[in-house]
């Protein structure tokens, strides 16, 4: 089964929004044996809504679109749908009934003339059932084509997704299986990764299709085979992973498409160990990953954001005389920082930020860039000094990624 | 002058991504006038990137791609460009040179055969030099349409579409100027504000064209015009500005698109006043906000997350009595946290946040959803309790938008 998703909206094509609701929706699609052949978005105007319709009418089974179904005046999809399946709007009175009450419990008063329009809908349209907005889902056929209209808010969109739609789909998908593995490298380039896998990759079976994926700090190299037998797919790529060369091998650090955060978190869980964090240029970025993930409590002590020098002597107790000898960019401060942050919150293990992420120079006068990361384990407490390239994001983003490296193999060591 | 983007990876496709860099060039396209007509994500196979390049022949002006630029075998975005116009790849010495001389330096050894491929350019390109990394960007022209090939990595391709491609199409534009102005409102449903802006909406003038963004806890209002006279469509959309109703007017927190941390973080530098934060649910994600802003040392002291109940009581001296007696996510705990915060980083402000994100009950009994935020002030510290719908990313995502509503209030009051 092929699928194309057209997302609508020209908060999109002026780049005002991220779309993140095509992603979802991939992802979604792939896991059940679904090609997405392309992605598209488009304006906000039933020309271009009827023109991306019509263009994709028998090249794929399936569209999903998404947007444009709100009460206001600038949401015309329902109108396209009419047109191009040459139906008309009639109130639906389960959707009517839905929608009165959901709106009287959030506004304690009567439904408006403008949310009873959320009511109408083509009169042939299969409902997808919106049961946390007022925009429901559509599903209409033409010739070899299903398409599938649903609301643009992300939370809407993925209820009816996971609900309404995926169920109806996963009975037409035919048991086809994409297979992927994904093996997440650090602390090695994409082309000298390349040139270790050289003879490996020319030696992948032909229909197993390898993409290289660099990230910060990162690289992720992906396999992936198309087929029936999910079996027997899952067994070739683990066939091909287990033959990844010796010199290859040092720099894996998870054999699934996982964040290192996430790496880091299970094996405290497992080891039942914790973690702290003294933030200063990473400003409470390193916390917020860690506070994601649901049931973080078991290992996730806590952090300071110590962004001012004060707070670093205030918060922190690092003496401001140790931070006036060495500035408060150094190796010295940032040990002093991961060890008091160990103490304070009572972990096994910290890791502190120190540094100067730009545009100009701030409390110190260390060059834009230079960031001295601190570890403090049961054992022993270190920093480490850096220099990342600008920008700002760019400089934080590393020293993420390079703190949660260096926690990583600390925390290995002590398996 | 018009435009298409089309974005080339399998990661996209599946999922495993989301495309980023879309967003980036649409803005900066809209920025010069061009508009951008379509937004289009297709697979890393040569026969899809041909199609979508003849697509989009003589449909627009320009069509930038990205992606597909990099040394590994599953990149093939320069055979297609080749064949697309009938060209050949040629070792081109400039990019040789400045690809060897940028990786000796990064590697400390000579340049290997895999990266020398970087410097295999189609014969009649227009090369789009890469400062900061090792493939070039590329513009060939065909018919009406020029193309252009940048590489898929974030930081690279701004780099060369800010120093070589935009100073070529602006020269391009035909000084067109897409106006935009965003109004942004917090504290009111969609339906609502539609409702009172009804009569406003019926009386824009015909070629002005207004959006609704909702978003987490607000609903941004965008007005667009398009045309050659810069000066005189400002002034429309001021003048449709000015005429807002009252009743709308009082949800308005900015006249432009703006985050609300960024409000507050301009408020705050404004008048002189300082803010550090006390997460428990929201897990160190306002500290992450605030820091994210070059200069934020001025007003943004610093923050504690204080994720385990412990932590409350080591790290931000909350008694453990008050704890025990009123529950970690209570009324009393918030506005504990927020006054020990304020005086801990001996700020003007602070915001605290205790709740249960989910999806299982944490270190209280609270129902999932159930958030308290707390706002100290110089004049008084007080705290609101919020049930928020899950799951946990949006618990989380409408307590800080709340906390950050809170106190832009607090700070209005003291201007």
């Amino acid at each position: 089964m092929k699928a194309s998703l057209i997302t609508i909206g020209d908060e999109i094509l002026i780049g005002q929004i991220v779309d993140t609701n095509s992603v979802y929706m991939a992802k979604a699609l792939d896991n059940i044996g679904v090609e997405v052949t392309e992605i598209l978005t488009v304006a906000d105007n039933s020309e271009a809504i009827f023109t991306a319709l019509q263009n994709q009418l028998n090249k794929v089974d399936l569209v999903v679109m998404t947007g444009g179904l709100g009460p206001t005046k600038d949401d015309v999809t329902k109108k396209v749908f009419c047109d191009f399946f040459s139906d008309k709007l009639i109130e639906n009175e389960q959707v009517l009934h839905h929608v009165t009450v959901l709106l009287e419990a959030f506004y304690n008063k009567p439904i408006s003339d403008i949310n009873k329009l959320q009511a109408q809908v083509p009169s042939q349209a299969h409902i997808l059932f919106n049961r946390v907005g007022t925009a429901s889902g559509m599903l209409m056929q033409r010739e070899n084509t299903i398409y599938v209209s649903l609301p643009g808010v992300p939370f809407e969109m993925k209820t009816i997704f996971e609900e309404e739609l995926l169920p109806l789909l996963r009975k037409k998908s035919n048991g086809n299986y994409n297979g992927h593995r994904t093996i997440v490298t650090y602390g090695i380039g994409e082309s000298l990764l390349a040139e270790h896998l050289n003879e490996w990759e020319s030696n992948l079976p032909k229909d197993v299709h390898l993409a290289y994926l660099p990230g910060f700090g990162k690289v992720r190299l992906r396999l992936s085979l198309k087929g029936k037998n999910k079996e027997k797919i899952d067994q070739t790529l683990q066939n091909q992973i287990d033959l990844l060369p010796v010199n290859a091998r040092s720099y894996i650090i998870a054999e699934e498409d996982i964040e290192i955060n996430e790496v880091v978190a299970k094996r405290l869980q497992e080891t039942e160990k914790t973690i702290s964090f003294a933030e200063s240029c990473t400003g409470g970025k390193l916390a917020a990953l860690f506070s994601e993930r649901p049931g973080a409590s078991a290992y996730f002590k806590g952090g300071v954001v110590v962004y001012a020098t004060q707070a670093k002597i205030d918060v922190l107790k690092v003496a401001s005389q140790l931070i006036e000898e060495n500035s408060v960019v150094s190796e010295a401060v940032a040990m002093e920082m991961a060890r008091q942050a160990r103490m304070l919150f009572n972990s096994d293990y910290s890791i502190a930020t120190t540094g100067n992420a730009g545009p100009a120079k701030g409390d110190s006068e260390a060059e834009v860039g230079t960031v001295y990361i601190g570890i403090a384990t049961p054992e022993k407490t270190y920093a480490q000094r850096f220099v990342f390239p600008s920008p700002r994001e760019r400089v934080v983003n590393n020293a993420v990624s390079k703190g949660l490296e260096l926690m990583y193999k600390e925390i290995l060591k002590n398996i």
